[in-house]
């Protein structure tokens, strides 16, 4: 490889929304060939072919099989990744494509939520040594039997991430529509500042708690080898957000963001009798349905009876709310409540760990803009609450403001 | 397989054009299983998704990569088999979709124009042993190196015929959207009449004279290997034509049909000295640039200086007349004409071979017409007329009643 640097660029399905796009996409790359870094490009399917891909399926079958949408869905990157090999070709520059399974994305056999077991590179690194751009299609693989899978929405995101661990690569470019991460949603609040980096940890928290722009397992999977991750627009040639280690990251904010989160809803059950291993009962009956829950907090036991909330992201309520209400009965609780017009805020910063105060601001805040909090939940770099979602913009910006986040790194103490 | 027999069903492209004609599919493919018998079935790209992606591609290159192409082209059979995989589903029916790659259709590495070089059927045979309808991704295969390839337009009916070999299928239906052959084409003759059965042989000089219900490939394969091929409509439940060996064909016609083409153009190159090796240098030189030559004249010798014309299809004329040009400087002959008016107008029948009067009959029907002839070629079981391209409808009426194919069977003598 005569000691040029690899560098993985993933772009997404808005990069690669329609021809003119996949054309500026190749200049891009091209431009860091000229550089002389070899490149290894990971690509979505363009703009809706997805959504388009499930529609077509949902007019056959109202829930078809988890293996064939795999089938279906793996054609959208397959499509995009020929494209923009052609379009490489068009600029005079050596390229070729290949799908998951050619190069040997190894996952688990779990149909559209695939895990990457193993990433095989001696394909890929035969191809950059001729000189070609290699492109790979994001979002797929091929399980140890031999069937196509995927890896979920936001999958090309780990795969970019699994192939920059796997060829030991400088940097893991992510290209998107946003020029990098925010102290909090720009839209929501329009002095909200970009940030130059941020830890692992940080971006995993605000991944989880809302923030769109990376998919949640690739920050992991980046964490857990080291991959240097770069969060950038593609339509734009400035820096964006670098995605590096604790002991990279030397501002020492106190806080990286706000982040906000309108996707889930919050079930209630009512008059439970408080004896032991009636919470266990119910979160392992939602677990059994493959039910992600993300909060959850019980009540001071008044009579003997207690009452228990929790929530769930939309998609899956009506699910939930079966399965409480059956356990509800079972219980001979009180009844079931669900709520729909909930949001969630979080704090986010990696410099909490040693300031203890950072709850008790942010709390101020919520209550200084009269925004009441409804449940509460903490980690050590985070700190979520959930209010009205109506309240939700407000919220955003009263804690933005009252930790000074416009105006730059708030230094640790 | 508990002696169930095995069939291999193909339906086409307007078989599966939307949805609903996938749902309508899958409800034969239904009739088949319940029959006791095991399905594998072989589809093509849903309706015009094959142009379609084909207009994307050159969106973005005027000539892209033919690797690429078939990883582009590829896509639109793994979105059907996923489609109709489901609707099997639905209907209540296990099934499975593979690609090509996946049940090992292996060929040789020309892309866009692959020969199938061996199926292995294990993965199939343990499906089919499962009691599940296997549905593979016809047009598509993988090369030695692990490459996407495709066999050229109408390369399902080839998978299909490959697949029934391999498996020692009882017979390959191809299903399409006329209900079988005809003694010629309905929409000039409407008193055509459908043949019950006919040869390879037959069917391989009507394929290559016009006839567009079969890939002459498909027909090769079938007689290299035996395969028992019945043709026949997806919309009806008639039969539809066979095509076997000769040994069982019973009838024992003279005459099969009339077949025309009019994709062909004539190139002449006139006033050419009349030596050794003038015609081979010609030949050589349009075979070394892939162009696929029909039918070949010489006219008889005047003054040293002789007159050469042959037709190759209108896709290959550019090329074929900018090379003939080259070769009349090189050889200082008088020049070169194009005429792309022409039709050819073909009678196939296996009892030809032993009934000399056929050939003067057919030229007898034209002349009767006023048709005047340009060029002739015979085989054993063919005569190809070369005429006026507006002079086709005519003649191929002309010829139909002379022989008297619209009433039925000519016996053999």
């Amino acid at each position: 490889m005569k000691g040029a640097r690899i560098i993985v660029q993933k772009y997404g399905g808005t990069s690669v929304a329609d021809t003119e796009r996949i054309k500026n996409v190749a200049r891009r790359i091209a431009e860091s060939r000229e550089r002389g870094d070899h490149v290894v490009v990971v690509i979505s399917a363009l703009g809706d072919t997805t959504d388009r891909l499930i529609k077509l399926a949902h007019s056959i079958s109202e829930r078809p099989r988890e293996r064939e949408m795999d089938m279906l869905l793996a054609t959208g990157e397959q499509v995009s990744v020929a494209l923009l090999s052609m379009a490489m070709h068009e600029l005079g520059y050596e390229a070729i494509s290949f799908t998951g399974a050619q190069v040997g994305i190894v996952t688990d056999s779990s149909h559209t939520k695939a895990k990457i077991l193993d990433v095989k590179v001696g394909r890929i690194l035969e191809e950059l040594d001729k000189g070609s751009v290699v492109i790979v299609a994001g979002f797929q693989g091929v399980s140890l039997d031999d069937q196509i899978t995927t890896l979920g929405r936001g999958g090309s995101d780990t795969t970019a991430v699994a192939l920059a661990a796997a060829l030991g690569a400088g940097v893991c470019e992510i290209y998107t529509d946003v020029d990098g991460v925010y102290t909090a949603d720009p839209r929501l609040v329009p002095e909200a500042r970009k940030l130059p980096r941020v830890t692992y940890e940080e971006m995993l928290e605000m991944a989880a708690t809302g923030a769109r722009v990376l998919q949640l397992r690739s920050v992991e999977f980046a964490r857990n080898y080291g991959v240097v991750i770069h969060v950038r627009s593609s339509f734009s040639g400035e820096e964006g957000t670098w995605i590096v280690g604790d002991e990279e990251r030397m501002e020492k904010a106190i806080i990286s963001g706000v982040t906000h989160d309108v996707s889930e809803a919050k079930v209630t059950i009512f008059d439970v009798p408080d004896r032991p291993g009636v919470a266990a009962g119910l979160f392992q009956a939602l677990a059994a349905e493959n039910i992600n829950v993300d909060m959850i907090i019980q009540n001071v036991s008044e009579d003997q009876k207690t009452a228990i909330s929790f929530t769930v992201s939309k998609e899956d309520l009506r699910k939930a709310e079966e399965i409480t209400r059956k356990m509800a009965e079972k219980l001979q609780a009180g009844g079931v409540s669900v709520d729909q017009s909930i949001a969630k805020v979080s704090l986010v910063g990696a410099g909490m760990r040693t300031h203890p105060g950072v709850a008790a601001d942010m709390f101020a805040a919520l209550a200084e803009s009269g925004i009441n909090i409804e449940m509460i939940s903490t980690s050590t770099i985070k700190i979520s609450c959930v209010i009205r979602a109506e309240d939700a913009k407000k919220a955003v910006r009263a804690i933005h403001k009252k930790f000074g986040l416009e105006r730059g790194v708030v230094m640790r103490a």
